[in-house]
């Protein structure tokens, strides 16, 4: 990557363009919106020095300085080799915007998309060169999370994959490759599996809401941060994975056995989640708590980069 | 807590051991196995001079102090008012523990049973006392991850789940309540309902088992290490959980349908993990690796400890 394009400014398409500036790599950066396009320097700013404070960016002068915000697509995208798609996550709108990318861009350039669940094939089967768009799914914000979801549509030209997977570590996110579309990708499937079963045991009533979060802020989920689940069992008996899934395997499918009739998550149920949640985080502070998050997740991130991998 | 019993003293019960007399509480150990109770204390000691590097302890001669092996079951229980079993999980054999145990404890003195996943009514039903017995479910080892589940028998003194929550909360353990009986109580079906959806992708070939693993650890795991699955939705909306939930609770329910037919982990699976994961780490190295878990594990505990709740 040698010059990259963000099209759409808001949150994801911020935190996308400061990935790819602290890497070192120019970036153009588009919003349809004229108040967003104008938001845009500050807010990238502010976490800029945020990360700062965390130890996770050096000069957020010389970073802010790559990221140019100019105010025509085809300004944004034309040079660009990597264009990352970060609008608004409805079918039609990313379908106009796609097919104005597709337009403008080199015949060699490569198109990510941030959507997180709708599929490339469901709005770029009518983008001029269709085949240089795939999804790059990242966790939000993608400057704190490095995860980011590969996914090629059937007509997405083979090469991009391992391409675009190289690019992606190089410059410090961590991608995974999907080999083909499926509801959710993986990462919001692994998350509503969890989430359907914690809603189906507060349902039948056997925790609270506190107390299921708790299992996992304070005990799954430590694992978690540094191995994946895989690599969990691996290491959880004598023998191994194939020794763990001998010993348990049954358990585990004798459980699956009991959500064979999944509930949709219920308006009472939904209303009984809330009234917990409101008793120890009342609305107002949410977003004072979504920046606490934030913060824990630049500690957590700065903690990890001085661990040894093995 | 004033006098704690610990019978079994193997991983499980060695961590425990260590756990209340970090708290400042002495301890009686006691294992039917006379290697065991042998090579408790230097197992004891190793765990204790590991932790004092990472800051999790400071004087290991005193809480190694305070862990006294003794050689019969009544000598251990007699005088305790918590008892901790930790022997094999297996019902026949805590059938004949919990008989053992019943039989030699004080009325007023509780037992919290280690069992991961059999249930307390199917050992302590014909026990002595057994209205003092429940389930007191660590993570393994639990001297590093502090969850406990909570778990009484239908005949369970209801007095004894509040006072031990208090009591696990006063030795810096996380407990939390599991209502009533469950297969798997609440941690191993949370694990469970994310390993099946992880199997279920890797059977259908949509992603490698490191390609999964990184979606947690370098993903989904981060901030459970710190919120649990709840708190995480409740802040990935604008408008809270009420707003996440009705933006993507028909999402969760679809992908919920697509599991209405678990397979089980078929051996041809299990295998096909292996090789990947035998690729990457030799089946001699598992207990190297465990060991650095283990490692990143006290390292994590001992950055959670400085970052702020709020």
């Amino acid at each position: 990557m040698k010059q990259v394009a963000v099209v759409g400014g808001g949150l994801v398409g911020s935190g996308w363009a400061l990935v790819f500036a602290r890497a070192g790599i120019p970036v153009r950066l588009f919003d349809a919106s004229e108040d967003i396009r104008q938001a845009a320097p500050s807010r990238i700013r502010a976490s800029l020095l945020d990360m700062l404070e965390f130890g996770l960016v050096d000069d957020v002068d010389a970073i802010a300085r790559r990221i140019e915000v100019v105010d025509s697509m085809v300004d944004a995208v034309s040079a660009a080799d990597y264009v990352q798609e970060s609008v608004f996550e409805r079918a039609d709108v990313k379908t106009a915007v796609c097919a104005e990318i597709g337009a403008a861009i080199r015949d060699d350039a490569v198109v990510g998309s941030s959507s997180s669940g709708i599929p490339a094939s469901m709005f770029t089967e009518q983008a001029p060169r269709r085949s240089r768009f795939l999804i790059a799914h990242p966790v939000n914000p993608p400057h704190l999370v490095p995860l980011v979801e590969l996914v090629p549509a059937p007509w997405t030209d083979p090469e991009i994959v391992p391409w675009l997977r190289e690019a992606m570590e190089q410059v410090g996110q961590v991608p995974i490759v999907v080999n083909r579309e499926i509801e959710g990708f993986i990462l919001n499937r692994l998350q509503g599996a969890l989430l359907n079963e914690a809603w189906a045991l507060l349902d039948a009533g056997l925790a609270s809401v506190a107390d299921i979060d708790r299992t996992v802020a304070h005990g799954l989920g430590l694992r978690w941060s540094f191995m994946g689940p895989f690599e969990t069992i691996d290491l959880n008996a004598p023998g191994g994975i194939e020794d763990y899934a001998q010993r348990l395997g049954t358990l585990y499918h004798s459980i699956a056995q009991d959500r064979r009739d999944p509930k949709p998550w219920s308006p009472d149920l939904i209303e009984f989640a809330t009234a917990e949640r409101r008793e120890v985080l009342a609305k107002p502070e949410l977003e004072a708590r979504s920046a606490w998050r934030n913060r824990r997740l630049m500690a957590l991130i700065s903690h990890k980069r001085g661990q040894p991998e093995r």
